[in-house]
Parts: structure tokens; C-alpha cells; sequence
């Protein structure tokens, strides 16, 4: 597996494309993308567990459920959610692109991200449809990424090549997100494609595992937002043989294509709103997966750690802190913590206790932009692993006055 | 029942002192505090449901298991968390001070709060021990207060009085507490006196249910800390038939005691790290108590909620959003939401969309510091409430720098 360009279009058969339509006034940024397969996809997604959905989440639940799409629109600026008329308009929506692509409604999966509650403006939509089609291009990746962002500074893409069966086969994706994200699934968008031959019921296995090892272990802010989603549409052209159970192919295909969540988990993380660092916090020696992601997760969603972080304060006791009220059952009196980064590392807690480190030393381990707190709980041998970012002057900016 | 002056010393038989022994160098406060009552007292806690748990914890479980108390001692500016010979200094501390009242070492109850991970300077407090006990004065409410606090800027004290059978009992409090502040009980130090005669059997359930209707329903920043507790001692002073049993006479103390408990945990909340005003979240006609508060809570421990309040922007879509996520089946599309204040009163959502609202008014409505966020569930017919505070730039800077 090699990690390659192109993003969402790297994939054989797909093209993409972004445009403006003015969904937020005052932004020049684009905030319409859609994105297309020559032939019909097998598809699957994971979506949002709030218990309020927006809009576009219910219409591609119901578009996705034969497991088969072509295309997905998306717009940015609106999240359609807490809206009498969003379905309504979610389903406009995927009627008008289907129709000018000569394809049908039920094949197109549609998404929102920005301001709940604020009724969707159809009309831009509507206007901007035939400029969008028009614009698909194997190249047209950047342009969708770009139109997906909301207050993301950094853009999100990956994409690999794997050989399956003597076939190369691609996987690619974009993402946005940077407030609102949690875990619990999706807590963002998420685009991905592949050229791979591969059962809508082995997709839908594949975009769960993958999720759940990536998007799922992030955390900012906490929140978990009503629009999110990571969707994923393979159109076979790669002409591998259809992988249709848990064989060899299988676990080739969901490996690369949790090393694409993966990078795009990562670079949400970093992204997170105001954040400085991306954090990361490795929980090994747990008795079980579930104790060490949950540990894992508990320190990086610490609004004390985050700060503690930003301030570039190697304060470990908020660390043990957040360990003991992640609701997991372990001895405090056995667990080791340490900083590292490219700038070396620090050992500050040893046994539970306090160990006498060099302060001006633990300010160069935590310099760096990413950072990992490594916990050793020494009562087992599974690992877990989370990733957030620290808690900023700027992440309060963002959302002291992101509506008005 | 009514509201006096006095705080923890306003119960007839109590005593209470501060002094300043330098356990945070740098800092000009008090950091000692005694709390003493002329007699035996029964006595009860409270205590964090943190994993881990600060060695204070650990010796005034052990000193109350026999459910009686005389005297309680408090330092500020180390935790006494994570250890190694955090409990052989907590026990020195009891012993010493017990020593110099002439009473059982087991009869005292010790706290700490500030930095974990830091042994303790015993020898400043043993130092500090005789001035601590020479000063124990009627009058020594404010200097106990004082040395309690840490990162709090207002001070905490409450008390009331009641008859019960004739009898004028006594219940008043002082606690600390504004970063680490989150549900799952104390998560913060309170101190409680009491003249009533009930036995500590009926103290431990009072405790218990006041705490769950104030300090629990409280959230600054989600972390809970290692050395929380709620602490009661009644000595009975006040000469009323001994409460030892769940009758009119406990139910009149608990409602009081909770007056007590709700008046400090909203002093709490209101000062919050860094924060500018509290927030109450009202969750109306809901289906059950726990669906109630669980509901309000999450909207108080939402960092995209409190950063909105802290902006004064009626930004509800993120009010349904923490709704959504937390945990508890509701019907969204039956919901309803308003921002009220001594400013007036804003509808922004009826049954799960918008409202159009005017915005210059939303504005007014949200600059006190009180704002109350009320939910409307209409689906059922119990309410629950939480309080919070805002997310602000200030909250960063001091947790982005407190050890150091």
C-alpha cells in the first residue's frame, strides 16, 4: 500500500466538483460540491448518533438503503438541521442534480454542514446546479474540498493504492471538521471513494471498522453534531474480483482504507477550531480495548488538559485526573505517564507518583505541533489511541461569535 | 426557614479559623483552614467518584466510618493527590491538629485542594498548627473561607435557620470551587454545620440528597476532580428532638440543608473559571426526573454552548444539538426553547425550528449574569435543572498557566 495524490478523485471512474453559490453572505469561499462516478456505485455510510438529525442525514439513510448511489452532493454554510421544510428541501436538492446527470434521486446522497436552524436557501442550490455539473472534472478534487469547509484553515485528503489480486485499486477521500467533533461516529464529513469491486454489505462492514478506528477516536470540543457523516462509494472499476466476505481482500481493503480515515482523522484533529498542537494519548498495558480507547479518549476531551496543553504545562495530575473519571475500573497506583514528541521525550509520573523532571525540558517536549502523551497503566497488553488538540484563546473566538 | 449571616459559623457550638502557612509560594492568601464544633458531632460525606483519589479522601472516609466528627482541617495550594506518602500526611495532619484540641485523631476530617502531584510541605502546616488552633474564633467564618479558596474571585458561604418542634437549628456552610467543577457529587469542597440533633445514619442520606440537588447539578469544565467532598457535622446543640428517621422534622432539615448547598453550587457555578455569568438550563415536561437533569446538564457541559453565552449569541441549533447527544429518547420535533433573564424573555425554537427572533433583543436579553436557557419538552410533565457557566478567554489563560 502506497499513499498517493488526488484525494476523492484518485479513485478510477470519479470526478468532482465546487462552486459558490453564496449560502453565507459575506463568505467568497465556495460552498456547493458534488461528487460523481461514471457508473453506478455500491455505497454505504456511518452517520450521526444524536438524537437530532439534520435533514440530509435522514434522505441519504433513505437513498443509501438498497446500498447502492452514484453521487453525493454537499453543501456547506447551512447544516439544514431543526428546518420544517429540510427534508423537503434535502430531497429537491438530490432530484435537481439527478436530473441534470440523466441519473436517478434514489442514486444521490446529499449532505449540510454550517448554522442549525437557519431555513436552507433552495433557490442559490437550485441556481448553482447546472455550473456544478458542468465543472465535474477527474481533477475537480480540490474544488470539492474546498467547498465542503466551514471554519477548517487546513484542507483534509488522502488517498492510497493497493494491489488486490494482481489489480491496483484505489481509495481516496476528503474531509471537513474542526468544531463540533466528537466521538461516537462520523462527527464530521467524510467523502470516499475506491474503484474497487466490492459488495455493498462488505462496504457498509468496512466504512463501520474503519470509522471506528479513526473518525471515532477524535475528539475537540466534545459536542457531536446533528450532520455528520462519512460516506463511502466504490464503483468497481478497478476490475479486482468482487470481495464479498472477510477474506484476504477484505482485511487488505478495510487496512487501507483505515489508513485514509486515519490521516483525515489526524488532520481534523490538528485542524480543531483555534487549536495550536494536535494531541495524541496512547493508553498501553489496558486490560481491553474498550478501558484503553475509553481512557485515551477521557484524557484528550479534558478541557484541563487541553488547556494545560496550550500553555505548554507538562501538568500530568490533570492527566491522572481525567483517567479516573473515564469510567473505567484500574489501580492509579501502577500507572507511568510521559510526554513525547520530535523534540524527545519526558517521564513525569512514575507508579501513580510524582516524578522530578526537568521543567525547562518538558517545555521542548511540548513545543512541538503534534505531541503524544503516552500512559503505561502496566495491568494488561491491549492499546488504545485518541487524538484531539489543546484548548485555545482562539477556539472561544470562534465560537463566541461564529452566528452573528 | 430563613436566610442569615454567619456561614459555617453561624451554627450555635462552632468555631472556625484561617491562617496563611505558605503552601503555594508566591501567594499572600490564607491556606489553612479549621473548622472545630465544643462537642461531638455527627458527622457525614460526600466524596468524588474519581478512580483516582486524593489521600485526604481516603483518611476522612476512614475517620467518618464511625459517623462521628469534631473537627475538620482544609489546606489550599496542594492537592495531596498522587503521592506516595500523601496518606501517612494527611494522618500526621489529623493527628497533630487533634493533638493540639485535645481531641481523638479520628474524630477529624482533613481536605486539600491545588496542584496534584506535588508532595506536600507537612512541615509548613505542622508549623502553622498552633496559630491555627490559638485563632479558632465564632467570628471565624471569613478566614476559613479564605483559606479554602484557590482560582475562586467570590466568596461562598450560605446559611439559614429553621424551627424544628420549637427549637431554632442552625445550618451553614462555606465551600470552594471553580475549575475541576463537574456532576457526579462533590467536585469541590464544602464544609456544613449544623446545631440540629439528628443522628448520622439520617446525616449521611441528608448529604446525599442535598448534594444531588445542587453540587451534583452543577458543570464549569466537565473534569471531576480527585478531592472533592461535601461535608456535614450536626452537634446538636440547638436541642431538638434527635432526627432518626425519615418524619416531618428531616424532611423540613433536608429542604433546608439543600437551601443551603443549592445557594453555594450556584456561587460556584457562577464562578467559574474565567467565567462572566451562570447559566441555568431549565429542562421542562419531561418524561422522568433523570431524562430531566441529564438533559440539563448537557446543555451546561456544552463547550459550544458556553461559548455562544459568553458571545451573547442566541445560538440555539447548538442547544438542540447537546439535547441530542445526551444520552436520553426524546422527540426533537416537540421542542421548544427560550432565553430568559432579569432583562426579559426571547423564544428562538418552538417544536424542534426556528423562531424569528429579534436579534438586538436576544441581545439584551443575554448580558446579565444570570441567564436561564428553558427547555420545553412537552413529553411528560417533570422538570430538571443544571447549572453552568460561560467558556471564556479568561478559563484558558488561567488553566493554560496554573502551574507553572
Amino acid at each position: 500500500m502506497e499513499y498517493i495524490d488526488g484525494g476523492v478523485t484518485a479513485s478510477k471512474g470519479f470526478s468532482a466538483s465546487g462552486v459558490r453559490v453564496g449560502l453565507r453572505s459575506g463568505q467568497q469561499k465556495k460552498d456547493l460540491a458534488l461528487i460523481y462516478s461514471e457508473n453506478e456505485c455500491n455505497g454505504a455510510a456511518v452517520y450521526t448518533q444524536n438524537i437530532v438529525q439534520a435533514a440530509p442525514v435522514t434522505i441519504t439513510k433513505q437513498h443509501l438503503s438498497n446500498g447502492r448511489l452514484q453521487a453525493v452532493i454537499c453543501n456547506s454554510g447551512n447544516a439544514n438541521a431543526c428546518n420544517a421544510d429540510g427534508e423537503e428541501k434535502a430531497l429537491a436538492t438530490c432530484q435537481a442534480v439527478a436530473k441534470l446527470l440523466g441519473i436517478a434521486a434514489e442514486n444521490v446522497g446529499v449532505a449540510s454542514t454550517g448554522t442549525i436552524g437557519v431555513p436552507l436557501n433552495y433557490s442559490l442550490i437550485e441556481g448553482g446546479l447546472p455550473g456544478l455539473v458542468e465543472g465535474l472534472s477527474p481533477q475537480g478534487n480540490q474544488a470539492a474540498m474546498e467547498a465542503i469547509m466551514t471554519t477548517d484553515t487546513m484542507e483534509k485528503q488522502a488517498a492510497v493504492r493497493l494491489e488486490l489480486g494482481g489489480k491496483v485499486v484505489t481509495i481516496g477521500g476528503i474531509s471537513k471538521g474542526s468544531g463540533m467533533i466528537h466521538p461516537n461516529m462520523a462527527t464530521m464529513l467524510a467523502f470516499i471513494t475506491s474503484d474497487a469491486a466490492i459488495s455493498s454489505e462488505m462496504l457498509r462492514l468496512a466504512i463501520k471498522q474503519a470509522a471506528d478506528k479513526s473518525f471515532n477516536r477524535i475528539s475537540v470540543d466534545g459536542d457531536t453534531s446533528t450532520n455528520d457523516m462519512a460516506l463511502i462509494m466504490a464503483n468497481g472499476t478497478a476490475g479486482n474480483d468482487m470481495i464479498e466476505r472477510v477474506d484476504n481482500d477484505y482485511i487488505a481493503f478495510v487496512s487501507a482504507l483505515t489508513a485514509v480515515c486515519t490521516k483525515l482523522a489526524k488532520r481534523m484533529a490538528r485542524d480543531g477550531e483555534g487549536a495550536t498542537r494536535m494531541i495524541e494519548c496512547r493508553v498501553k498495558n489496558a486490560p481491553d480495548e474498550q478501558a484503553a480507547n475509553a481512557l485515551a479518549k477521557s484524557v484528550i476531551a479534558s478541557n484541563l488538559v487541553k488547556s494545560a496543553l496550550f500553555g505548554k504545562d507538562a501538568n500530568w495530575g490533570r492527566i491522572l485526573c481525567a483517567l479516573g473519571y473515564a469510567g473505567v475500573n484500574f489501580d492509579p497506583w501502577k500507572v507511568d505517564v510521559c510526554f513525547e514528541s520530535s523534540n524527545g521525550r519526558v517521564d513525569v509520573c512514575r507508579d501513580g507518583c510524582s516524578l522530578a523532571f526537568d521543567e525547562e525540558a518538558a517545555l521542548q517536549v511540548l513545543e512541538p505541533e503534534e505531541v503524544t502523551i503516552s500512559v503505561d497503566l502496566k495491568q494488561g497488553d491491549v492499546e488504545g489511541v485518541a487524538w484531539g488538540c489543546d484548548l485555545t484563546y482562539d477556539y472561544v473566538r470562534i465560537n463566541g461569535a461564529y452566528r452573528t
